[in-house]
């Protein structure tokens, strides 16, 4: 079940390509995540783990690139991970000003795992990404805390929860609610099924910009707002905000996680990662100034092994058979974008802002967009 | 009248951002373009050339950057565009095997108008885009010569033509005829008004994928072509070239060739160049493996003069200012490569190979795409 | 006053251009550097703090852009400079494990004087830079905090120490002590004189490979140490550690700091930067694999105002005439490299570890390369 | 033997790491080299051509990836090296406005070896090195052609030639006589021999900046240069030259092709590629404004059959192992620069004008350099 807020029907299909049996990311195996929520008054944020595999990253590294599409952002880790194409913790995700604590976090995780770390060992490369939630989450209290990765760490697991949870309970997307969203693809690679699988944090993007599987429903939605000749409660909360924001540039920003269990390179998974811009776009998004857009894809097909002195990988995919992968990761990616607007929650946070959901702000044209199908 | 193969409507507007009056790269002042156009048997192919400004680029060089959104291409120039954030010659475009014999046709009128270049002064930097046009064209007679460069040059004029011209005459575009596509917005930044203007050489992209303002046409066109039960000439056409192409990957490219008058330093028109990326994306593309999608973006608003020790700058648009430029670039690009499908005429070449065009093809879809409004 | 800890002579002066007044990275006005040292037995690590000018950076903006030279390095807030062109932090600098605290740190200073930070306006990106001291140092302790940052920024002047300071405190480098080394040069560019100064946080390379303006003094030490013909405790010390690491790669770092007061942007700034490559190369790095070797130039001619619509540059020196900045910048980072070794003292760490000094290691090799002119 | 143009002994050797037996590139297995030299008149010019095994590249590609260290270059090639990680036809090296002709050339052969090209299969990615000899050359003429690209590869054996030979012929480096040089070391890395080998295009530097082994010789030449004491025809035609150019800035260049027969995949080619700059820093280079200094490093440890569906790599070098590559990539760029300046011979080229031999202009030094042992 991949949406936690959200009783209902899953979003509607994106593509022609068919999803994993979960429609997470954790449809590549051995992928799992585990989310940490806080959500009292002013503090609307928190802190999402994706843990690459089972075992300890720093030990038995994995192969990863990011793309940056936009570089408004504050993410650590990417530096390293660019020169020697491996992560070696899990990838944790929090607000903007709680990548501090969080990358502290990731450091003393890898020390109780690995004591030598920073004495005859190399020091270890924490990888946080962020989003800023100020607008629903006092982000100035820096309020997460290394208590809070530890449990977005142990309770991850294959039952991935999207929508207002974890480091996506404070974001807005779109002038909606955003958050987590999750999807899958899987497709025919060089002879074999491979699976793509996209964990996004969701938080960028004005109304009148989002479109669903084509269709510019935030033209509509911003009239509607705009108009308000159906008054109601959602409507008024939403009209207020859009006029609020209309001349503000877009202050937010999406971080894409891709995960594959298709046998590739560094060079190879750098090349996934871009293909995460298409998807976004797709969305509606020209990866506005103010919003720091960042994938990152990883294979799970093999690890590098920390200390040893040969690195065996398995037959690598050829990059003249990478299209299916391009493809899956673009609509996993645009799916888990509709994902997240789709499982979030409308959430009140600071000073009384609040962000509504896509199924409060909109429930006629939600009903209009659903595919029995698939 | 940017469809110089086409005497009918325009494709429809995309998005709600206002064209300039040319409705083509030439509406933004100062710039210029001109085609030589090959159209003999097998010889399906040409040179096109856009001229930044009225005078000499290599005396007064163009504020420019681009972004390899896929490097699977050939181009040359773009290493010392990259460090030095200018173009110092107009930008030619061609087939990709005529790139040496236009860099050698930009060195020699260089050296006529400059003659210490070589001598005194350092060398040119030639700039040369190409695409693959070999499914049309007989790529390996090597048949583009310095004179056809030259007569484009010539040519060029702000009644730019787009379809299967210049060097748009052999290219493909989602196994329909593509080739020059162009496209211009308006829109307000930092408080004044700037155009963003778009010629594109749109030779990518499978049947399926095709999109066109959200709808998704190349699924129907390519069922239809599949199921060919309305059978005519076009569609059998088609229906061969589709099932014998079904399995290749892409091996075709576009160029995307961004201007504007806004006045923004080389760091900046890199962030917009990239955003060429989102309108691609929009039109089904997931910048396929082997297809070379690349950017350039220049500016009007200022020159570099060669030799002078200061470089003085018009106040810039801000950063945060960008976004409405932003939005132009996404969607010009996506526009001009409507056009490019649009404008194009159906084309046979080497070997009895045929590119049917878009009106040809889908007659009646392409009805229903036309909005009168705009 | 460059070298708090040394009350001799200054190091032989590097090259033929000339150093400015200071013989450090405050020669370029405005500029200020701040230490804070922590060395109690096993801590022995800190914090310094550089401020490009008096003033507030986020609300007056500093060009500024980078260079990745190897990747092994774990810094944050690159990736928003690499893309904006400017930094809005001070630039802070310490120990690997304490970049999450200092970055939390500069974020709340960035707070403090700019409250809508997180509300209206966007985040800021914290600049903090970092090397493994855990020879020396018990790095998994975590050591530094906010306060230290704190008090690193109000010791911030002109009169700025080199050596075992600041965040210098716990760094080795070529086997011997290292840490905080500055320098500066005077030079003429595009008819004016212009001063570039670095700052460097040295914390790499193995004995063997130490170059001093050209001359291999590493290998005489090694070989030295090796034969200890001559013992003493410092020889003593010295083989033995020598010995211990013979094998091991580099897990060092260098952080080199370039300020100008010449007028370039931050595309020119990263050409600026990139020449810090040749002054550590000339010292005798490869840019080791475990070394995370980072350049980051800024310019104090002008700063780009915080939520202006317009940015305002003066006259930039033409790229062509940028060749004495080059060779101002190589020459100033090798410098400052020699500077660092020459002005740090003995330290004594973790674990009984130990790193001589090169005056304490070399007394008569120092000697010889005192030159008293300059 | 490794110096056509010299029947002396060789340069002094640099560092302390065995060269290969050849010491050349070509002691890397495989690798073979050929010159084509046109010295008649004003035409001092040529191609060289580096074939990367005795196979076809396109049907079996080869690792490579390339570091641009400064881009003021006019290279085809590297945009698809950069996203594709391997090369498909051998190495060109040439002078600039050469560059179509020989890329054409690349194309031809590419097609005549692999009819389908252009056809059935994708183009072929032609990549050409270039320097600007206008000093020496009329670059103007555009003289070399295709047919010098054949002969130079026809040409090709283990047995390679340095100096004033090639695209060589016409080359400046240090105001002196450059060209082509060549260099290889022997390291073990991950408890394994490796080669790696050097041939650089030698074509940078300003006489003052000139430095040997940690020896500043260019000051001391450019000093009698100008005070030219002891009058000699190469002296005075010196001294001219010298006075001539003082304040000139380089239009030079520098391309360094690194081969190495150690297991690694593209991203470590690009760290290896990047480590050239250090060996080009200890000869003086700052990598100066006017100056395309670009590496390319390949291995021969495997190749990548076109078409497979899967790429099956053997061992990779562990990247924590690559440190004695590193220091044997810098060692023989060093080296080869070195070479190239002790082959050359002096020529007089167009307009009388002249590059005197590092032997021929100072005859004593050199002879002091000269170390026996090795």
């Amino acid at each position: 079940m991949s949406n936690a807020n959200y009783s209902g029907e899953r979003a509607p299909h994106i593509g022609t390509l068919p999803a994993g049996p979960l429609g997470t990311i954790a449809d590549v195996e051995g992928v799992s995540v585990g989310h940490c929520t806080l959500a009292e008054g002013a503090l609307q944020t928190g802190v999402s783990v994706i843990r690459p595999h089972r075992g300890d990253p720093f030990a038995d590294k994995v192969p990863a690139a990011a793309s940056v599409i936009n570089g408004f952002g504050k993410s650590v880790g990417l530096v390293q991970v660019e020169e020697l194409g491996t992560l070696e913790t899990p990838i944790a995700l929090t607000n903007t000003f709680g990548v501090g604590a969080i990358a502290q976090a990731q450091i003393r995780a890898a020390i109780r795992a690995n004591p030598r770390i920073g004495r005859e060992w190399p020091t270890v490369n924490p990888l946080v990404f962020e989003c800023n939630d100020g607008y629903l989450n006092d982000i100035q209290a820096l309020a997460v805390t290394e208590q809070h990765f530890n449990e977005a760490f142990d309770a991850a697991s294959t039952d991935v929860a999207s929508g207002a949870v974890g480091a996506g309970r404070g974001m807005s997307c779109f002038d909606l609610k955003g958050g987590i969203g999750n999807a899958s693809r899987v497709v025919n690679a060089a002879g074999r099924a491979y699976t793509v699988g996209a964990l996004v944090l969701a938080n960028f993007g004005r109304l009148p910009m989002l479109t669903i599987d084509g269709t510019p429903l935030g033209r509509v939605l911003a009239q509607r707002a705009a108009g308000a000749t159906t008054v109601n409660a959602a409507n008024v909360t939403h009209a207020a905000a859009a006029s609020a924001t209309a001349d503000k540039p877009e202050q937010g920003s999406i971080i894409m996680i891709v995960a594959t269990d298709a046998p590739l390179d560094a060079r190879q998974l750098k090349r996934l990662s871009s293909r995460a811009a298409a998807g976004l776009a797709r969305t509606g998004s020209v990866y506005g100034h103010g919003s720091g857009d960042i994938a990152l894809a990883f294979s799970t097909a093999y690890t590098v092994p920390h200390g040893a002195d040969r690195v065996t990988l398995p037959p690598l995919v050829a990059d003249h058979c990478m299209d299916p992968l391009f493809r899956a990761c673009a609509d996993s990616v645009e799916q888990a974008i509709v994902d997240a607007l789709w499982s979030a929650e409308s959430v009140t946070g600071r000073d009384g802002h609040r962000r509504v959901s896509l199924r409060d702000s909109a429930p006629d044209l939600v009903q209009l967009l659903k595919t029995p199908e698939q």
